[in-house]
């Protein structure tokens, strides 16, 4: 390691804290070494070295992958890429901005809000992930629903190549159509196909000021209606979270629950008269609707719905994608599967786009998840799949999810993923057992 | 042929015609016959006859292709989509379509427009050009400035492969992350991977009624500032297209050119006090705006303009683009390449996001194309990468920019993309020699 110029450890405490992410999934064995480049020819080296060797490489950002993505086991080098963590460039006229992959997302924006610029996506981990690891799991958030996913906002990507080259795919265009799209295939490949050492990234024109509106319904199939009728009026909101009853019960000391059983918030960025005509949709079939107060408390139950979750357990947190018009069926029978396993479920949904985050109450910290929550989690699979929905909305495979992704591409694509992956990494050492 | 049970011809006038595509681009020979297939089943078993034989398939749309991508010689199979051309599905509340490769785009939008949605991506042929045209190219459009290319617009695919497999990639859902992208791989690769067969699309919600501004500049500098002067105003305009002086020359009949000699014309869809706003921004710098007329009359001449170009001589319609703040010092350097090469270039813009259609004015109809047309081409490609751009920002590689592809990627990459095309066709049979 030393020969490729970059800070490395094998200390116990480092290699422990670097093996995980925030699954709670437990590789076997310790990786051999965290290495901390801090240039791309550091990063090449390690690759260059990394083949000769065969070592599996583990490219990691702030660790906060919620499917084992970025956990390294026994005989892997880390390769943590917060380092590189600077934003080389915000070209404002053009709206782009080229970044290394350890910028936290957060950081970027606020970078791009100085000049009237917003860099859109918005993972709720924001705060602490990593651009690096928002593109390897194509990483969504509350505002994709008008904005998009990261895919949406990247143009092109520096990657380090399995044997240590480096290429440049797409563009610094906001348009281009050269060849196949590599970028698509790296972005959302979870460390499979490369090292993602740089990105020309999109940043568009901040909105109109911005309205948040609260509404709680008696059920959710009431709020669920809402959110499709939003549509049918012509709004797109920025962001429509639904919350389901059993969260609402879990922010007790909100009175959120008395409210209703089933709470949205919808922002809007369309102007007033837009946010006016959503209140007057949002009210239809709501017990109570508010739009005046100030959008940090209006969106202050969403922030506290996974610390109070994590109150009542250890949170096994799911992800699931249905079409928009299933949402209420899902919620349904998720309460029923919760029922059914006598497993605690809440439920948190991107109503705009149909995502959902099934979050289960596993147990109690530190034991182990009972077979019960993986029984209900191995349900909340086939359900999406049956609804004709996926059974990732944002955070990926990893290497909780792999059976089910066979399962849901089939037979012919899983081997053309291999195929595609073995082009890329022919001697298997990028992440292996992740993603595909 | 009579195997596969769809409809086929070897008609002499059937087979020159479609062995053209608009491009001007003449294969050697003519195609074997014209498939024209109605089901899925019928493009599987012609793929599999393909496969046996190892027969060339060059699947096809409208035949709108403007870089001999759609162009067929000898010993090739042309599958004609264009009869595969029902909507099969608009679900509303979902935002989402299910059609044939064949449906007219024009005829997807009004569709759509029936139950207030809209397909966003909007390429200039769109009252010509298919879907499965629109998917092979990743066509682009007027106003994808602020609603995406058709990439942006496409959840998922059924695609035919090149032993006759069908597989469906993607989702019905908004959002989605499972395995790698074969959705965004499949789209822009020019029928070189598989035969798209039907299509789930995305809609959007109808915005707000659009406002159309016309604005003179006293020279394209100035314009091509006032379009950037619109993202630095937080204005997203849904369109904003730039015709330059030459253009303007063209269009003698409409008094255009003694209004300034740069043309923009901008649409918004925000609302009235975004509409204001875009006008006081517009007129800064400019000889005259206007936003009081009908729409059709102030798009009209953008409409015109190829017509008016044509009646010049016969167009060779370039395709480049480059980061918007680049597009004034791209619009005189074309300028200069005209004057020096003596070949009038006459370009148009999409000034929102930085592609150019330098229209070149290559000899007369039937006559062959002069040296000095391709030598000016040459010099506007090599122009766009000098200025970090790309040689094609919506039409595609085909036959015509294949040379330039390898200059833009590279060799590794390009490597790379011979190595996919060889994973999903392996015997080269699948549009052999375009795109990569």
């Amino acid at each position: 390691m030393a020969a490729t110029g970059a800070e490395w450890s094998t200390d116990a405490a480092v290699l422990g804290e670097k093996r995980l992410d925030r699954s709670g999934w437990e590789p076997d064995g310790r990786p051999l070494a965290v290495v901390y480049p801090r240039t791309v020819e550091q990063v090449r080296s390690v690759l260059r070295g990394a083949a000769v060797t065969r070592t599996p490489v583990v490219p990691r950002g702030a660790g906060t992958a919620l499917t084992g993505g970025s956990a390294a086991g026994a005989g892997a080098v880390v390769v943590d890429l917060a380092r590189m963590n600077r934003i080389v460039e915000i070209r404002a006229a053009d709206g782009v901005a080229v970044v290394e992959p350890g910028v936290i997302t957060a950081d970027l924006d606020r970078a791009a809000a100085a000049v009237g610029l917003r860099y859109a996506p918005d993972p709720a981990s924001l705060e602490l992930s990593t651009i690096g690891g928002n593109i390897a799991t194509n990483a969504g958030g509350l505002r994709c629903a008008k904005y998009g996913v990261t895919r949406d906002s990247v143009l092109g990507l520096d990657v380090v190549l399995a044997g240590g080259t480096l290429i440049n795919t797409g563009r610094g265009t906001l348009k281009g159509v050269a060849g196949y799209d590599l970028t698509g295939l790296f972005v959302g490949s979870e460390g499979t196909l490369g090292v993602v050492v740089g990105a020309t990234l999109r940043l568009r024109t901040l909105p109109a000021p911005t309205a948040t509106i609260a509404a709680s319904y008696p059920d959710v199939e009431t709020a669920a209606a809402a959110s499709v009728a939003l549509a049918e009026a012509r709004i797109q909101p920025v962001m429509a979270e639904l919350l389901d009853e059993a969260t609402l019960s879990a922010l007790a000391g909100t009175g959120l629950r008395q409210d209703g059983g089933a709470l949205l918030i919808v922002q809007t960025d369309g102007g007033d008269d837009e946010a006016a005509h959503a209140v007057a949709v949002l009210s239809r079939g709501a017990t109570s609707v508010r739009s005046d107060g100030d959008p940090d408390s209006l969106l202050a139950a969403r922030r506290q719905a996974l610390p109070a979750i994590e109150r009542l357990g250890r949170p096994l947190i799911e992800d699931i994608a249905v079409p928009r018009s299933q949402l209420a069926s899902a919620v349904r029978s998720i309460a029923d599967i919760s029922r059914r396993h006598a497993v605690p479920i809440c439920t948190l949904a991107h109503a705009g786009d149909g995502n959902l985050h099934p979050i289960i109450v596993a147990g109690s910290p530190g034991s182990p998840i009972p077979d019960s929550a993986h029984r209900a989690a191995d349900e909340i699979f086939g359900l999406a799949l049956e609804l004709g929905g996926t059974v990732t909305g944002e955070h990926g495979v990893g290497v909780l999810k792999r059976e089910w992704l066979a399962r849901e591409i089939g037979p012919v694509q899983h081997a053309l993923q291999q195929q595609i992956k073995s082009v890329f990494d022919p001697l298997g050492i990028l992440n292996p057992g992740k993603g595909i």
